[in-house]
C-alpha cells in the first residue's frame, strides 16, 4: 500500500469466496457518484487480486449499470471458465444488495509472438512543449490526473457550433506520478471527456454505459512505460438516438501502443 | 420462421427461466465448430426473445470462452439491471453444464435526438460494381454471406510478405438476401477474416476470444436497410503477444454507419 491516492481508491477488502469489498473515493469523486474509470479499475481489481488468477488482462468489457451511490460496493469476480493458457471471468458490483456494474475480462498467459503496431503514433510535439491544462476544475477526479492538450481541448465557449469532429490528442499521467500497471492503465482509458461536449460544444448530460479496454501490452511493458507520459487520442464515429461512441488509444513517449478503448455513452437532446 | 439459413440456425426454444436450448447449424460451420458470428447472433437471441426485454441491443459484448461442438446447447439470459428506459443484461452459452461463452448486453428505449456520422463511409464503387468473390471457400458458413471485395481481399499468395497494413473494404449481405435485423448484423459484424492474415500473408492458426458490437441504428433503420448491401471495413491496430485487435464498421449503401465492432483475436507464432 502506498500512499497515492489512486491505490487507495482501488483498495479491496476479502469478503468471502469470489467477493471483495472496497469504498468510493471522495478524491476521484466525479459529477453523480465516482469517475467510471476508477469503478473500472475496482471490478477489475477482483480479478487481479483472485487467488486463482491465470495470465494477466488482455480485454475488459465494463457496463455501468446503474449510479454508484459514494461508499461501500461489493466486487464480485467469478471464473467462468479456465483453460491452458486462458481465463474468462464474470464481474459484478453491487451496492446494498443492487446490481451497479457487471462485466467479463479475458486474461491469458501471453507468449512471444510476431508483433506490430499499426495505428501509429501521430506526430505531436513532446510533453514538455506543451502547457498543462490549468482553469476550473468541475469535478474531483479531473485533479488526478496530468493532462496537457495538444489538440481537442474542451471548447473555448459553450457557444453550440457544431466543429465537424470530435477528435482529442493529449498527454497525460496521473497526479501525482504513479507507475503505471493494469488497474491505472484501465482508468487512464476512461480519462477523455465525452465527446459530444467537443463535437457540439455543449454540456448536454451524458454517462457512460459500457467501455471495452484491450490491452496490447503485459506487465513488463507497463512497468517498463514507468511513470511515463502516455499520449491518449479519442474520438466518436456516430451519434444517434441518445448514444454516441468513442475509441481511444494510449501510446508511451516511444510510440507503443498499450491500450485501445472503446465506450458507448448516453447523452441528453 | 422462414425458410432461410440464418433463422433456422439461430431459432430457440424455451427451456425454463431465462433458458432456452439451441443448436449449431451445419450451414454455418467453421474450421473448428460453428462461425462466431452466428453463436454472438444466438446468445442475443436470448435477450431478443425474452419476455421482459426493455427496448433495443445498443452493446453486445460476448467472449468465446471455449471451442463449441456440433450439437445442442443452452442459451441464459438474464436482466441484471432494469432501469426506467435502459436495460442490463448478462449471457452465457452451455454445452453439458460447460461454459463456451460469456457477455453482456446493453438495451435501451432510443430517443430522438441531434444526430452525425462522423466515421464517414469511404468513396467506394457501388456494389454492383464490384464482382463477388469467387474461388475455393474453406468453411461452409462463407457459403451465406455474398462478399464484394473493394480492398484487402486474402492475399494473392500466402508467401509470408508483411504488406504493413490489414485493412479489408468490402460489400457483403446475407446470401441469399434476407432483411436486416439485430441477429443477422450481429453475425454481419464478424464476417471479416482475421486481419492477421491479410497483413502477414500467412494463415496462422487464429480464433475470437471476445467481441463488441455497437449498434448506432434503432429497428426501424434496420428495416430501412432492408435487403441491401452494407459496406463493411476492418483493421487491426495492433499485434503482439498471441493476440491483436480488429475494429470494423458497417454502413448502408446510403453512407448510413448501423454497427462499429471491436474483437481481439488470439494468433499463434
Amino acid at each position: 500500500m502506498t500512499s497515492h491516492p489512486f491505490d487507495a481508491a482501488i483498495a479491496l477488502t476479502p469478503s468471502g469466496d469470489h467477493a471483495w469489498t472496497g469504498h468510493t473515493s471522495a478524491a476521484y469523486g466525479n459529477m453523480v457518484g465516482p469517475f467510471g474509470g476508477v469503478m473500472a479499475a475496482q471490478a477489475l481489481g477482483g480479478v487481479l487480486k483472485h487467488p486463482q488468477l491465470l495470465g494477466e488482462p488482455v480485454a475488459l468489457t465494463i457496463n455501468f449499470a446503474a449510479a454508484m451511490a459514494d461508499g461501500p460496493f461489493e466486487v464480485h469476480a467469478r471464473p467462468a471458465r479456465t483453460n491452458r493458457s486462458t481465463q474468462h471471468w464474470t464481474l459484478e458490483v453491487r451496492q446494498q444488495g443492487e446490481v451497479v456494474l457487471t462485466g467479463t475480462t479475458f486474461t491469458a498467459l501471453r507468449r512471444d509472438t510476431w508483433g506490430a503496431v499499426e495505428h501509429a503514433m501521430p506526430r505531436v510535439p513532446r510533453p514538455q512543449d506543451v502547457p498543462i491544462a490549468q482553469g476550473p476544475k468541475r469535478v474531483e477526479w479531473v485533479n488526478r490526473y496530468e493532462m496537457r492538450f495538444i489538440e481537442g481541448g474542451l471548447p473555448a465557449a459553450w457557444d453550440g457550433r457544431d466543429l465537424g469532429e470530435s477528435r482529442t490528442r493529449l498527454w497525460l499521467r496521473d497526479a501525482p506520478a504513479r507507475p503505471l500497471d493494469f488497474a491505472s492503465l484501465t482508468a487512464l482509458a476512461d480519462v477523455f471527456f465525452p465527446r459530444i461536449w467537443r463535437r457540439r460544444s455543449v454540456l448536454v448530460p451524458i454517462g457512460t454505459v459500457t467501455m471495452t479496454v484491450y490491452f496490447h501490452a503485459g506487465a513488463q511493458q507497463l512497468r517498463d512505460a514507468g511513470e511515463g507520459y502516455l499520449l491518449g487520442q479519442a474520438q466518436a464515429q456516430a451519434f444517434r438516438g441518445g448514444y454516441f461512441d468513442q475509441s481511444a488509444q494510449l501510446w508511451t513517449e516511444a510510440g507503443d501502443l498499450l491500450a485501445t478503448s472503446h465506450q458507448v455513452v448516453y447523452y441528453k437532446e
